[in-house]
């Protein structure tokens, strides 16, 4: 199936092939750089209901690096682009503007939406709980450009499982591959949600589920982490409690990692990660949001191009 | 006269030979499309005060598709750009930076005021309660595009003629044409201002004013719907009693309205229109917006060119 | 010492020599203009986390004009952009994305510290209450165009000279060259910083501090005015008193300044200067802010061409 005019709803909506192709493309992009402006002339809707700069300034810069153009609105605005227009006018406006429609949005389902109204492409750019797919192909596409590939290596998943997009869509993306097997490390409040465990035992996903990052970080090739939002725990005393099993201090790291292990984030991170890990080998989350650029550059060539 | 760096402030600037050359440029542009990038090195200036994202996403869309630049500032941050500066130093400031200033602005006469002000064109993309000319040349063109012209034909205009900048625009645009009969349909105390019936009187615009959709729908080949802001009542109870009145509805278009009825809008909409209309042979609103483009097209294109 | 990837944090990074190069690649720019798109490809992020319309628009109005690009957020969405990351990630984010950063922010320092995390060069766009030094480029630039140079004038530097980032850049830029005399005017609560007094003595920069514009303003070639601030007095009543010692009137320069005095202003003014100065032959602000684009086109094209 071609890339061409398609939506981008989940990670799940792609064949690993696919997948493979895709980071082939952002592999030459990075490498020779895009020649000539390939996407000159078309535009860029940028529909941000929910605030997420780095996802937009991200997407933006793939656009403009390839002689596209881009419009859009960002959260602040977004209670006055309604002034109490439907959600499906609002889309149908930006589809009679844009070639391509990046939507970030609060609720689950709202890519989906979009897509079915919109007769150019929609690309998810997180909506609801579990869909951010293209942070989960820049995920993907980091470890393969860091460490060859992600057969074959243990893999933690740290932090907020339920209400975190990034984690769900990572979890669901480690499904295209054969990784030894996946650490799901959280709070049990805050334990992967199970329309994604199910999902990942039928896609035959080897995952175990455990309560502490220090039992397992021995064994870990990749350490996924995401925030504990304090404001997911009714009981502040109860996030207290739990918070310091969650935080990857650079004494952990050297005592118990492998030396070779790759220390991923969505970014932004607050203070689940010590600053002080920031330097050392193990961080590789400047380099992932680095590696994003060329990852949609590639995917807005191979929709639009 | 040409149209190169003059001033867009209302619709009574151009001759009817004008618009017509103007809708033959975008036909041109939406048939064949722009060759090469004509606005290169150019920069509009996007002057917000007052929220309207679909107005600016056009007028962005619009420029960028030519090769043009857009720079600006949007309601939300228009108080911090004052500091308390003067509108004419904001002018001034953007007229320093831009080639062309487009102004949404609040009051009367905002836009003319920047048009003395400034060296460059100033385009008025809606100020005060009677002007919005891109949007009655966007509004003429839809019905030229899908009726092959206004002469002759009955239409409606719908809503809040008192306030609303877009109908009075449009009434205003009419009188360039030669319909067979306008109805101006309304509640009494959101009829259209004194002012805008004088000249649509003096210019020779056949029109009546009439409180009912119901009673005139089936002699309309054009119905224009604007919203009725429930705000502009000052008893709630007054609002709730006429708005049902001015609701379209499927089923008053289905068993009332001409086979071939095209229903305008400049919007967004709220619930003026019953939403089950949209996917109807009546709906010509989407349309209308995704016309807007080519229009701007040709406008830039002529101003600038 | 090359432009070519250097930081831009303080006036005084430069030589003379250096600024003299820039102002000739401006004079250039604005006589020939710019042939083809030099800085096609490049990004520029712009990082304000501090409102500045002006100065962004400028950067934007530069950047663009040389058929580079922008991204980036405004003040309005800092907040949101942080959710609570620290200045090093969010400068980190923006490095990875662009290929130079411009910042406004309110504390001293945070340009340099951005320029020390950050692989590609830092533009100050002013941080804290000392340093704006494109503004100071564009002033001495100004001056030059106007006036053939700066060497042998007598200038004046009106206002808060304690709080006001861009007359102290000023003050510092003027040290690069041989004026005649500076007067340093303000109420003795807002004199200039012992910090900026102490390298204006130096570097050898003759200054007198006095109270009072009238009684100086007939002596200069050059005046400098910026904005005092009422919420600087902690005593409402005191600023009342001192208010009107500096405002800049028609009559007074009328009655007591030179025929060719140039009056400058970094923009936006509120009442420093009375409208009616702004029509007159002494007005330069205008033109200043005129001045500013092919400045900054002449700096990042230096940077990044």
């Amino acid at each position: 199936m071609s890339f061409r005019g398609r939506d981008v709803l989940t990670i799940l909506d792609f064949e690993r092939g696919e997948l493979e192709e895709l980071f082939e493309e952002a592999d030459v992009i990075r490498k020779r750089g895009v020649s000539g402006r390939p996407l000159e002339g078309k535009i860029m809707a940028l529909a941000f209901f929910e605030p997420s700069t780095r996802t937009r300034l991200s997407f933006e810069t793939a656009m403009k690096r390839l002689g596209g153009e881009a419009i859009g609105f960002t959260s602040e605005e977004a209670i006055s682009v309604a002034k109490g227009e439907s959600y499906v006018d609002t889309v149908r406006m930006l589809d009679a503007y844009s070639d391509v429609i990046v939507i970030r949005h609060k609720y689950d389902g709202a890519a989906k939406l979009a897509a079915e109204i919109a007769r150019n492409p929609v690309i998810n750019a997180g909506d609801g709980k579990q869909h951010h797919p293209t942070q989960a192909m820049i995920d993907l596409y980091t470890i393969r450009t860091l460490l060859g590939g992600v057969d074959g290596l243990t893999v933690g998943v740290l932090g907020d499982l339920k209400y975190g997009r990034a984690a769900s869509s990572f979890i669901l993306g480690l499904t295209h591959y054969k990784p030894r097997l996946v650490y799901l490390i959280s709070p049990p409040q805050l334990a992967a949600r199970r329309e994604v465990l199910d999902q990942a035992r039928e896609r035959g996903l080897p995952y175990k589920e455990v309560n502490s990052l220090e039992e397992v970080i021995g064994e870990l090739d990749v350490l996924y982490v995401t925030r504990i939002q304090k404001e997911r725990f009714p009981d502040p005393e109860e996030y207290e409690k739990v918070r310091g099993a969650y935080v990857v201090t650079l004494e952990l790291l050297q005592r118990r990692a492998k030396r070779e292990l790759k220390v991923l984030h969505p970014l932004p991170k607050v203070d689940e990660i010590e600053p002080r890990v920031d330097e050392s080998r193990f961080a590789s989350y400047y380099e992932q949001a680095r590696l994003g650029v060329p990852l949609r550059q590639a995917l807005l060539l191979k929709l639009l191009g």
